[in-house]
């Protein structure tokens, strides 16, 4: 037991949504030994999490009560909201001075909205975006977004430390975190429809795609997500580890927020239309690299009409 | 004098186009031993490169004449076939044996048809696109994509080695190279374009641009061209490090390319419109980050409209 562990131990931690994400970070919370107490939805990831040396509860509001940290790890932010003012919500239970922490990605303007309304009461709201994938939930290795009150992040501090491996602290004002979140989803986004695209004008030239990708990996034109993605293209393996779906909902929050504040985004609402495409083909569930994938059917439909032309 | 310049000494090599690429490869070439000779339609590069101790001519034709090696580095594929095939060319007077070593970015189509052209009179063709910019033209440390014959690639090896830090041989197939070239513009075009969206949406929530910079470049939305291209943006910078029009040009190649062969590419047809904006804006000439400007005038332009709207 570390330092941090004796100084967590007995600490009363709530994680709401044990999905891929929050499964991990509550396993992680568990490692620095604060005892962890998990609600999804599906009980059977809550029976996964107790039969696991967890605590199990049967609302958030009951995951939440006597809790010095709530950390949310839900969809977006409809369920963030339930979470929080729904029937067995968490703002009913929470004590005084306890922190919610809130790390679906959304609008500014909503986790705005969220903090206001539970630090009327003296509860503290902390704006933390998550990002890492899966398996660095699991390590507790996230890099974390954080903004709010002084207050907010000193109630967060251990939870957050003993999730991340690295924190960016973006400023007292709930919403910075959020905004910042949207703008790496709306480059992650972009990039991989980008890398798909010019995967398949690669591949329509008869280039040698591992080729292609050592040039690339090595070039100006590189980007992270060509370099993490395209090897799924190259493997031919589009087992999810993050899935189409996952981009048709945060560039579809990018495109929401840039419609109601009127901010022009042409290539984040072009990059929407290819993953709903590839969505709409029957892919939405596998990986996103599938984009690949449907522009290559694409081709494969020219190349068997008539005269090497689809339909006019 | 090295082994390497002591081979090269006496051996001529024509430039021809002395933009600020081709000068400083010109100037790489004459440091490695060679003899060079300069041509460009501006008199005045070629007098600049004499000046400094180079040869000149007055022809593409006069400048290859003798020379065992043509390195062509004009803006496009209509300047290369006018360099091989127009009016006081270089396939009028090249020798049998000796290689010309086209790097402007053009279509595989027509890199295989210039090849083609060439070689029936026993010359040598290497398609050999490069990147890396002015800068490393002028020490020799270019990355050079080279795809040709063994005979084009041998004829040309001393040639690229003096102006390349990093050569990928990519088989014997002329087009295979200036395919690569075009899927590295696709994407460092589409990539620079989101950088600038990504920083006005940034920008229009008010968020740091520095800690921005900071986040992305730790995070999965990052991007060589986020990285390379953002500062100018914090720095408010536009003197051209490249220009808005290369990107014009090269997006205009992918989308004529990907018409003709009917390519689905929605991202680099909406990021050459946003080049294209930008241009249209009268920042043609100003560095490529310049895309930022655009959608930053735009919304001072809703900013300065009744009600907060532009015009309906």
């Amino acid at each position: 037991m570390t330092a941090d562990n004796a100084t967590n131990a007995g600490r009363r931690v709530a994680v709401i949504g044990l999905g891929s994400m929050g499964y991990g970070m509550a396993v992680s919370l568990k490692r620095a030994g604060f005892d962890v107490v998990g609600f999804d939805v599906r009980q059977e990831s809550v029976e996964r999490f107790v039969a696991e040396g967890g605590m199990g509860a049967a609302t958030p509001g009951e995951a939440a009560a006597g809790a010095a940290a709530v950390v949310c790890v839900v969809l977006n932010a409809e369920q963030t909201e339930a979470v929080l003012f729904g029937e067995g919500g968490c703002a009913a239970t929470m004590d005084e001075g306890t922190v919610f922490v809130s790390s679906a990605t959304m609008a500014p303007s909503v986790a705005r909205s969220l903090a206001e309304r539970l630090e009327k009461d003296g509860r503290h709201y902390l704006d933390a975006p998550i990002s890492g994938g899966a398996q660095r939930a699991a390590t507790g290795e996230l890099t974390v977004l954080v903004s709010g009150t002084p207050a907010a992040m000193a109630a967060a501090d251990a939870v957050v430390g003993a999730m991340a491996a690295k924190v960016f602290h973006l400023g007292d004002a709930p919403g910075t975190a959020a905004g910042l979140k949207i703008v790496n989803q709306l480059l992650a986004g972009v990039h991989i429809a980008a890398a798909c695209e010019a995967m398949s004008f690669a591949d329509a030239h008869d280039l040698d795609p591992a080729k292609v990708f050592e040039v690339i990996t090595a070039s100006a034109g590189n980007s992270w997500m060509f370099e993490n993605r395209v090897p799924h293209i190259l493997d031919n393996d589009y087992t999810p580890r993050s899935a189409v779906d996952i981009f048709v909902k945060d560039l579809g929050i990018v495109l929401d927020i840039a419609r109601s504040e009127k901010i022009p985004v042409p290539l984040a609402g072009t990059a929407l239309q290819s993953f709903l495409m590839t969505s709409a083909a029957g892919m939405g569930r596998d990986d996103d690299a599938s984009v690949f994938r449907l522009y290559q059917r694409i081709r494969d439909v020219a190349d068997d009409a008539p005269d090497g032309e689809g339909p006019s």
